[in-house]
């Protein structure tokens, strides 16, 4: 069976750093080994640096990024709780999802796809719904390559709602700034701009959202996911067995976030912002548009409508195919009619850009 | 940071198969490319051999063992359900905390320690709550070395009962019979006898099971585990996205299982017996004292009490410092007082049990 080498320019997974796969091949050690617990510390110090906090409870899921966007919503929400989602996109569909399975009233607040959110309009749910456990927005949707704006409700640290934000395709790609924005809970992806196989997914809790946590009246409906079990294993003296933790899988994102940090947080996200600026200017001569107005893009994220001529489905063939690049399809409403164009992690060179103009060139010349 | 390549006979992570160390590190290929759903396809028609199983919905949980466990109960139990489970370990006991946390009334069957769980017992259960959903029991039970009797369980076809059966440390170790002894849904884990990095846990459901499944009145509670959803992208034509799969995880897991079949599974039926057997019969010359009656011992987890005069925690670091050599502690009521020492998957040879005595030698001679 052929493997081919792709160039990994959808949605996720991108390309992993060298550094990601090499660690994945590294001699396996035991979950309880001294020497693991040390990686795994070193992992949550790497990755408390690169989501700005200083939360102890910063650690990675042993599932990919919806399996921490559940770790959140179980173990912060309780059946009957009020939660108010923001939705414009795949994602902030499925965190609706999520909160009704664990009981929760979801308050939607609905942008149309390919806008940003106003955050104002989450505040102002919030001030008609103060008993809210929590306000839930998608930092980088990954369905329409909106930026929704999250540094403004930092002014819900004044309430008692929680703010919970998806971080899957913003981290170690555009600013996050976990304390900045007094964010109390977020998730991410290693698939994306951290440049790491899917399988984890980080995560991160403030001193707030732990308080929420320890405070339940009932235990979390999921046990794999009950972070307070975890804790007992990532953080603190008496590392308890809880599951065993997928070793390769903490041994690669170890390596890469020691990637991502000799390189600097913000050289990394400077590369992000070059390299879709570039593809962003550049795609409009090809005959596509722009989904999403100037001043919301996601520079790791591009969605652009296709040609009008242009067949989606057999140009994504011939991409992949004759030159081994993948790109994304539409996701829901956008499906058939736009592309999803990512340029993360190790992905986001400027080589990505040039190589994905060339092939565009040729296939639609 | 010091890496150290150790033999890994505790109970689980064993030493990977260098073909599934090797597949980790293949290039990168997008969760919905043709290539990547070709080696999914492959790795689950494998699954099912290895199974010995023809149920379709048989695929790898993007999760660890737990979270094999969790997504049978989730999807297979509905709040107020009755739930029979064996208990004779820490597994037993995580499977009755899971099912709690489903809403079910769980019917314990309790034995013994060390000792096998009569499967009469559980059918006596059975009969006495011919209204529960699902009997639920441990095959191999890594807490204690055990091997419970799953074959007379197949009697439960002719009930309204499912039979849901813990593989974790059994699977491609001990003969699993799926579809001879009737088993409705069971887990596996990939990092014990399979001998893959911790990280996947291999599922398969009965169209028994499929049928429970699809007729809930309720989703599950889990949407990341919801087997109905997953399952419109593992096995269909729609290939629906659910969640980004685990690539490079569920690739080493395919090229493991094709390690595995290619020895043939009878013949590592046949190593793990013989290694297990022999390290058995010669531990008693070292002090230890075999903890599992004859003839309900795992050859691939061998429990043993520790000789009187020696120390656990100063044994087993001498082992891991001055040999490189990982054994398992006791759990829960063994803890301090017995040891787990696996031969599972790639660690199952003569050579580690060789070594492993000769090092015990040096260090209690």
């Amino acid at each position: 069976m052929p493997i081919s080498d792709r160039l990994l320019l959808g949605p996720g997974p991108s390309n992993p750093y060298p550094e990601a796969v090499a660690a994945l091949a590294r001699p396996m050690l035991g979950h309880m080994d001294p020497e693991f617990i040390a990686i795994m510390d070193e992992t949550m110090a790497r990755l408390r640096t690169v989501f700005r906090t200083d939360n102890a409870l910063t650690f990675p899921v042993s599932g990919t990024g919806s399996a921490g966007m559940e770790a959140c919503f179980v173990n912060l929400v309780q059946a009957g709780d009020t939660v108010i989602v923001g939705v414009n996109g795949v994602f902030g569909e499925r965190m609706c999802e999520v909160a009704r399975r664990c009981g929760a009233d979801v308050v939607r607040v609905d942008e149309e796809w390919g806008l940003p959110l106003d955050p104002q309009r989450l505040l102002d749910a919030q001030r008609e719904h103060p008993e809210a456990r929590l306000v839930a927005v998608v930092h980088a949707e990954t369905s329409t390559g909106v930026e929704n704006d999250v540094a403004p409700l930092a002014a819900l640290r004044d309430t008692d709602t929680l703010l919970l934000v998806d971080t899957v395709t913003s981290l170690g790609g555009i600013p996050v700034e976990i304390d900045g924005w007094n964010v109390d809970a977020a998730y991410s992806g290693t698939q994306k701009c951290l440049g790491v196989p899917p399988g984890l997914s980080p995560v991160t809790f403030s001193p707030r959202a732990v308080e929420r946590i320890q405070t339940r009246a009932l235990p979390p409906q999921s046990w794999y996911l009950d972070v307070s079990l975890i804790a007992n294993y990532v953080d603190g003296d008496s590392r308890v067995y809880h599951h065993t933790a997928p070793v390769s899988m903490v041994m690669s994102l170890h390596a890469a976030l020691g990637a991502l940090l000799d390189e600097g947080l913000e050289a990394a996200w400077a590369r992000h912002r070059s390299v879709g600026t570039r593809l962003q200017a550049s795609l409009p001569d090809l005959g596509f548009r722009l989904v999403v107005p100037d001043g919301h893009r996601l520079p790791e994220l591009t969605t652009a409508w296709l040609p009008d001529d242009a067949d989606d489905a057999a140009l994504r063939t011939a991409l992949l195919t004759t030159y081994g690049i993948e790109v994304g399809g539409g996701l829901g409403k956008f499906a058939g009619k736009a592309w999803r164009i990512g340029l993360m992690g190790h992905s986001a060179r400027d080589r990505s850009v040039t190589t994905l103009l060339g092939a565009l060139r040729e296939l639609l010349g």
